[in-house]
C-alpha cells in the first residue's frame, strides 16, 4: 500500500465509507422518511454513488458547482442549502437547461423572493424555492414566528413560475454540545420549527411537500421525525475527530486521512516535521474543544490507523506540520522518509484542499476519486 | 465591476499588486543581493512575472507541483524550499528533464543526504541542494552548532553525483512580533545563523555559492545583509490583515479580497450572512493576535476597498459567513444581494481555497488568472 505514492495525499478507506453508509441508510429506512445525503464534504460522484446508496437522486449541496457537478453525471432532485441570491439565478437556469434538473433553491427573504419571481417570469422559466427558517443557529433562515414566512410563500405560489416547495432548516449548533441527550433536545426543536411552520402554511392553504430537516448529530439523537418528509446529513460518509469527540461515530469509522512523509527530525527541540501543514489539514480547530489533545489531527500507523502513542500534529505552517514528541524513541520509529497518516480535525475543510481521492480498500489502492472544489 | 460575476471569488488588485512589488524590488536592489520571490503565495505565472519584475528567474517555491508548473511555463532557478524526501526524488527528476531546469533541494538531516547520493548515481542524474538551519523557529533545519552541517556538506561535495550549493534558513517566527526593533533582531539572528556556517563550511574548503535567507517581515526590518547572497520573501506580493496587524504594510496595500455576495440578514440576531464562508476566506485567524477585531476578515466596500464601519466577518460555516452588526441601519446600507470585499487574515491559505484570481485594474475587471493549488 503507499508505494509509489506523492505526499501530501487524501486518502479514503472505501471500507469505511460503505461502513458508515450502510449504517446511516439503515437508520434513515426506520426513520420511514427521505434521506437527502450532503454532498458537500465529499464533493465526489464516485463518493456520493456509494453515498446514496446508488440512488443518485434527492441529495443536498452547498454551491451551484456542486449542483453543476452532480446534475451533470445524472444526479436528480438536487438542493442547493444556502440562499440563493439574484445574481445566480442565470447560473441555475444555464444548470436546469443543460442537465434538464431541477435545482431546489432556499431563500429567506422577500427581495429575493421577489426578484426570482422577476426573473422567471422574464425568462419565462420555472424555479423551485423552499423557504428557510432559523432553528437556533442564527445563520440564515426566517424566525419561526416571522410574518415574512407567509408572505413569502404567497408571493411564490400566486406567481405561476415558481414552484413553491415547502420548509427547511439546520441545526448546525448541533456540533456545540457532546451529549446525545442535548443534542436530542436541540433536533427536537429543529423538528418544531420545520413542521410548525408547515402547520401555519397550511392553515394558510398552502402545501408543503418537503418538511426537511438536518444535521449529522441530529439525526442520530433524535426522538421523532414526525411530521418531517425527509432528512438531510453529509459528514456522516467520512466522519473526523470532531464529530468523534462529540460521540457521533467511533474512532474506527473515520473514513478520511492524510497521507504524509517524515521530512525532518528537531533533536534539539524534541520534533518532528512532516509535509502536511496548514493546507493539506486546514486549520480547522473544531475537535478541541471536547478533545483537547487533537491539535491538528492523530498522528496514525499509516497501514492499521491506530493512532501513535499520544502524537498529533502540534503546530502547523504551510507545507509544514509538526509533532511535538514525548519520547525520543519516535525518532527511531519514525525515520526519515517514513509514512503517518493523520485523522483530520474536520473532513470538510480537510478534503476541500485536495483535488482527489486515494482510494483504499483491503489494505491495496483502488483508485483515484476526483472532487469538484471552489466556486 | 464585477457585473456580471458569480461569488465568492478571488479578487486581485493589480495596481496594489504592481505597487507593493515594485516597493520590495527597490529594496532589493538597494540591498545589493539577489532577490528570491516566493511564489508559494501568489501560485501563479501571471502575478509571479510581476512579483519577480518581469525576470522570471531566481524564485522559491513551496511545493515540487509549484516547480513543475513554474519550470513548465518558462522559470528558472527555482528552490523548493521544504526538506525534500526520497520518495520524491524520482518526481525531481522528471521535472529536471522535462523542462531542463534544476531544482534547488534543501535537507536537513543525513538520511536524506545518503539517499540523495545513491538516487543520483544509481539514475546517473545530477541533484542540487542546499542545507537548511534552524534560525529559532524549530520548524525544519540543523541546529547552528551540529556537527552534520559539515557531515552532509562533505558527502554531497564528495559524491560527484550532488551539486552543493549552499546554506538557507528561514525566521518564520518573525510573524510572532509587531515591534520593528524585535524583528529586526530576529532577522540578524537569521542572517549570521546561515553567515557563521557558510563560513564554517569554508573553513573546511567548501564554498558556499548560495547562503539565503528571508520572511517578508526580517528582510524589511534587516539591519545588515553583510555575508548574505540573497534573500527570499512572498507575501510581500499581496499583503494581508496579519501583515498589516504587524506593521509590516499599510491598509491599502492589502491586494487581495474576497468578493462576495449579501445572502441573508437576520433582523432577530443583528446578522448579516454572505456566501464567503470558510472555504472561501479560510478558517486562518492569525491577524487577531494583533488585531482583535480582524475576525476572519474586514467587510469592505466593493469598489474603494474602504472597510465599512467596524464591521467583520465574525463566523464562518461551510458557506456561510456571519457579520454581527452593531447598527440596524447597516440593513438599508447591505440589501440583499449586494456585494462587499472581504480583506483576508492571511493571503496564502485565502488564495488556495481559489482556482483563480478576477484581476481589476483602476476599477475595470482585466481578466481572469489561473492558479495551481495542491500537490
Amino acid at each position: 500500500m503507499f508505494d509509489p505514492v506523492l505526499t501530501p495525499c487524501l486518502v479514503l478507506d472505501k471500507d469505511r465509507l460503505q461502513k458508515n453508509t450502510d449504517h446511516f441508510l439503515g437508520l434513515a429506512q426506520q426513520s420511514g422518511i427521505l434521506f437527502r445525503p450532503h454532498l458537500k464534504t465529499c464533493k465526489s460522484a464516485d463518493v456520493a454513488r456509494i453515498g446514496t446508496g446508488g440512488r443518485m437522486n434527492s441529495v443536498t449541496v452547498s454551491t451551484l458547482k456542486e449542483a453543476e457537478y452532480f446534475a451533470r453525471v445524472g444526479f436528480s432532485d438536487i438542493m442547493c442549502a444556502a440562499g440563493i441570491t439574484p445574481n445566480k439565478f442565470d447560473y441555475v437556469r444555464r444548470i436546469s437547461q443543460q442537465h434538464g434538473q431541477n435545482i431546489l433553491l432556499i431563500t429567506d427573504n422577500i427581495p429575493v423572493a421577489r426578484a426570482a419571481v422577476a426573473f422567471a417570469q422574464a425568462e419565462n422559466c420555472r424555479l423551485n424555492f423552499l423557504i428557510e427558517l432559523d432553528c437556533g443557529e442564527h445563520r440564515g433562515g426566517l424566525a419561526p414566528d416571522s410574518p415574512e414566512l407567509l408572505e413569502i410563500a404567497r408571493l411564490f405560489q400566486q406567481s405561476g413560475s415558481i414552484q413553491f416547495r415547502g420548509v427547511m432548516t439546520h441545526a448546525g449548533h448541533s456540533y456545540g454540545s457532546d451529549d446525545p441527550e442535548r443534542i436530542g433536545e436541540i433536533a427536537e426543536v429543529e423538528r418544531k420549527t420545520v413542521v410548525d411552520a408547515a402547520r401555519e402554511l397550511a392553515q394558510a392553504g398552502i402545501t408543503c411537500d418537503i418538511i426537511s430537516v438536518g444535521s449529522t448529530p441530529t439525526f442520530l439523537h433524535a426522538k421523532s421525525f414526525e411530521g418531517l418528509t425527509e432528512v438531510r446529513a453529509g459528514v456522516f460518509m467520512f466522519f473526523d475527530l470532531a464529530q468523534y469527540s462529540r460521540n457521533i461515530c467511533g474512532f474506527d469509522d473515520i473514513a478520511i486521512s492524510v497521507l504524509a512523509t517524515v521530512i525532518g527530525h528537531n533533536r534539539p527541540n524534541s520534533s518532528i516535521t512532516v509535509d502536511a501543514g496548514a493546507f493539506a489539514l486546514s486549520k480547522d480547530f473544531s475537535a478541541n474543544t471536547f478533545l483537547p489533545d487533537a491539535g491538528y489531527g492523530y498522528v496514525c500507523d499509516p497501514h492499521t490507523l491506530d493512532r501513535l502513542g499520544a502524537l498529533s500534529i502540534d503546530t502547523v505552517h504551510q507545507e509544514h506540520g509538526t509533532i511535538q514528541l514525548d519520547d525520543a524513541a519516535w525518532f527511531e520509529r519514525l525515520p526519515i522518509g517514513s509514512l503517518v497518516r493523520i485523522l483530520p480535525n474536520h473532513a470538510c475543510p480537510t478534503a476541500a484542499a485536495h483535488s482527489h481521492y486515494l482510494v483504499v480498500e483491503n489494505g491495496e489502492q483502488v483508485g483515484e476519486w476526483p472532487r469538484v472544489n471552489g466556486w
